[in-house]
Order: structure tokens, then sequence, then C-alpha cells
């Protein structure tokens, strides 16, 4: 099966650095945010659509991260964010961040997304326009 | 005239702290926006109710800020928020963040916010409900 | 074994609210941290002296959360930190974060920390601050 | 004279935008900042270096803000760092944040840098690194 992966790049602000001189662990979502952003770009999926077409939002409902080793202030991370296919109605990324030549794995994670319309009401079932878009990638 | 001033208190978080160890000067303007909304329950305006009621919105259109000393991880800083009052259609808070035992006097600064409608139109007139408010605090 | 849990509240900032006006996601890193130093406060350990006596440091390597209901702007949220005891050299919390009233629980999750030195050495072994107050609290 | 002049530009995150769907007010300072680094990359100013090579550090004592419109999620902002020479021992700078295209002019700011050694004591006259700089950029 064909692999949806995404790579980009950040900077590390000032302000995303704490009094021990690394990266706030807490900010490392930021860069997921990143990287699932530039993945959106790539793939034609596109949140801000989602919801005005057929209101459906995509809240985060779960996460997990492992800080390896820390960025420091300046330094250019690269995010390597792959989409996972899952037959639930949820959207999966992992997420890979190295330093900027690749040389070493800082952190890896990982965000589980569901769909709700409007009403906040869960969908069970995935819904068409998400089905379109997994036979248009080959992922059915 | 008669002023009207809040005093509330925060804890200064790790994550607002910088590298310097020292709050980042960016966060000053969360403590700014505590002191505004223990301002706003003390003095009984609500933005979100004046939103929902008079569909009225209160972007801030400018601020400024003096860093004299700063606050550091875990301290507890004091704001004093007080209400300036202007005859134009502007609402305008002043704030003094001191110590905990207020012995030294932090940070001060300014905010102004204006009134927009849900289209997005400044309103050049104080609305109704404010001039009302304030004849109930004895500012007219 | 007696649990060794604290409890305390926080308020939601607006700043900390996204454009579906809900908290967004990355910002229960820093009300888990807010419970930790509660925790801290009430138990006895304290990272800044851990630091300055021991010169050992306490950096997050690994979280997971879950998100069931949203915190929205203004609203009290109360946090439940509860320390894991490990036979590992590892500092463990688990973390329930529910609305003022307790009657739901809104997000979960939990965090490990490792002792590293000032030369960035990770301790394999318990350091012996640290099993003197686990023996304090009666956990070995 | 001369003017010292750097454009870069900037994405907005997700997370930056606040509940009325536009760029929450006190991020603009991180955006300053992005202006500020890249200004200091073109100019050959590195504040790590500085504080590494002589001891100093250049905290902020002033700044202000004025927002006329705001920016959205995905935007690009374009933001233009103007170095404002002094004859004060203080580092200013003047910021105009602009859409991608440089059509409209979104908000505009000044910040202003002391110098302060090690041990925190303010710097009255402009050190020697700083002057030296100066004359390389002929501003002196």
């Amino acid at each position: 099966m064909k692999e949806l992966i995404n790579t980009t790049t950040f900077r590390v602000r000032f302000s995303e650095v704490d009094s021990l001189r690394i990266v706030w662990h807490g900010n490392y979502l930021k860069y997921f945010e990143d990287g699932r952003d530039a993945w959106e770009a790539q793939y034609g999926l596109n949140s801000l659509e989602v919801y005005e077409k057929y209101g459906l939002l995509a809240p985060l409902v779960k996460t997990n991260i492992e800080f390896k080793y820390p960025l420091r202030y300046n330094e250019t991370g690269l995010i390597e964010t792959t989409f996972i296919n899952s037959p639930a109605a949820k959207v999966i990324f992992r997420y890979k961040i190295f330093n900027a030549d690749r040389t070493q794995l800082k952190v890896t994670g990982e965000t589980v997304q569901v769909f709700m319309d409007t009403e906040n009401i869960l969908q069970l079932n995935t819904p068409p326009f998400f089905e379109e878009w997994k036979r248009k990638m080959k992922l059915l």
C-alpha cells in the first residue's frame, strides 16, 4: 500500500524554548500541527473546506509523544508526517521530528482525530467525502 | 471621579519562562488579560454577554508595555487593572504588575479596545449598553 | 499502598482557546504542569531545589493524552494529579481533568520523566534523594 | 543615512488564532521576534554570540503595538523589520506586518532593548562591540 508522507521544516522560536534552553515539550504539538497542515496541502485534504462544505470538524481525541533528544533555539527541525490508513472513522497521523540534516531523530508521536458534526455528534461511519478521497488516493 | 480598579493574582508557569529564566515578554499580555477578566467580573461588564446580547466585539487596537523588573517561575504576580474613562467609543485599561507583596513594580501597560459589530464595522459612537453601564457606575 | 494525590484548579484563559471555542489541545500540557507543581508543593519534592542541591534535571520523555470533552473560555478546570510509584528511575504522573464540580471527566493523561545530570547523562539508578523521599512517604 | 531593513515571512498557525478566528494579539510579539531574528542573521548581529563573547544580554524594556487589520489561520504574513539608530545604549526596532502580497498593512510596532551584563547591571554606555558594528554598518 502506498504511503502518504509529507516532509516539511520549521524553525525553533526563542519563545518556544524553556529555562533549560530546550524546546518546552508542549510546543512539539505545534510542530505536529505544522506537519499536518503541510500534509493536508500536499494531499488535497483541507480541514477548513471540510467544515464549510460538509459541516464536519475533526477534533483530536488522543495523542502520544516521545521526546528522545531536544531541539534548541534557532534550530531547524524537519518533520515527517505519515497518514495511517484505518478502517475506522478516524484520521491518524504519525510524526517524526529530526534535526535539519536528518541525522538525529528527536521526537516521535501520533495523533488521532474523529469526525463531529456541528452539533458535536460523533460520526461513527467514515464520512462519504473521506471515503471518496481515500479511493482517489488508492487507499481503498 | 471614582476609580474602577481590580486587583487579582496569577502564578508564573514554567512554560511562560524563557531561557534567561524570566517570563517571556509576550506572556505579560496574558496576565493583562487575567486582570481584564477579573475586572470585568467585578464591575459587571462581560464581553461574552456583550457579544451575545448586542452583537458587539471589542478587539484590541493598541497596546504598550514597559518591562521594569522580570517575574520568574513559580512567582506570584499581583495585577492591578484600572479602567480609564474616555469620551471616545473606546475601552481603555491601565495595568500595573507587582510582586506578591507589592514591594516592587514589575511591569506596566495599557490596552485600547474599540467596538465592532459582527460585520467588522467600527462603532464610532459609544454603544448604548456601555453608556448605561457608565451611568450606573457614576462615570457620566 | 498509599496514593499521593493532589487536586488543584485553574481557569481557562481567552488566549488558550482556539477558533472552535474550545481549549487548544496542546494547552492541556500546561494544566498538567499546574497539577505537577501543586503536587510537588504538597508532597515536598521541588524540582528547582533538586537541580540546585543535586544537579539533577527531570526532563519529560513521554506523554499521552486523551481528550474526552473540551473545556471552554473562563471555565474552571479541576486537575487531579496522582504519583505512580515505579521501581525504575522514573517519575510518573497520571492526570485527570474535570469540570469545576467534578461531574464530567474532560481529559486524562500521563507523563514520564527521567533524571539527567548537568552533562545530560541519563541516571539509570534511582537517585539517593528520591529513594529517601520515597522512604519518608512510605512508598518503599 | 542607510536604512537597515529585513523582510521575512511567517505562516499563521492554528494554535495562534483565537475564538474570533483572528491571530490572538499577543502572538504578534512572536512574529516581531521572527523579524528580529531574520534581521540579525542578515546584518551580522547575533544575540547568542553577544552573550557568549561579551557576557551581554539585551532584554526588552518597552514595546508598543498597533493592530489595524487581523491575520487569520494559514495566512502568510510579511514582516519588515527596521533598525532605528540611536545615540543611546539601546537597540530599537520598528516592525510592519503586511499580508503576503503587501497590499494591506496589518500591524505595526516597536521594541526597545537595553544591554545588561550577567549580574543584571544596566549598561549606560554603548558597548564597544556595538559601536564597532555600527561603524562597520556606516551608522556612525
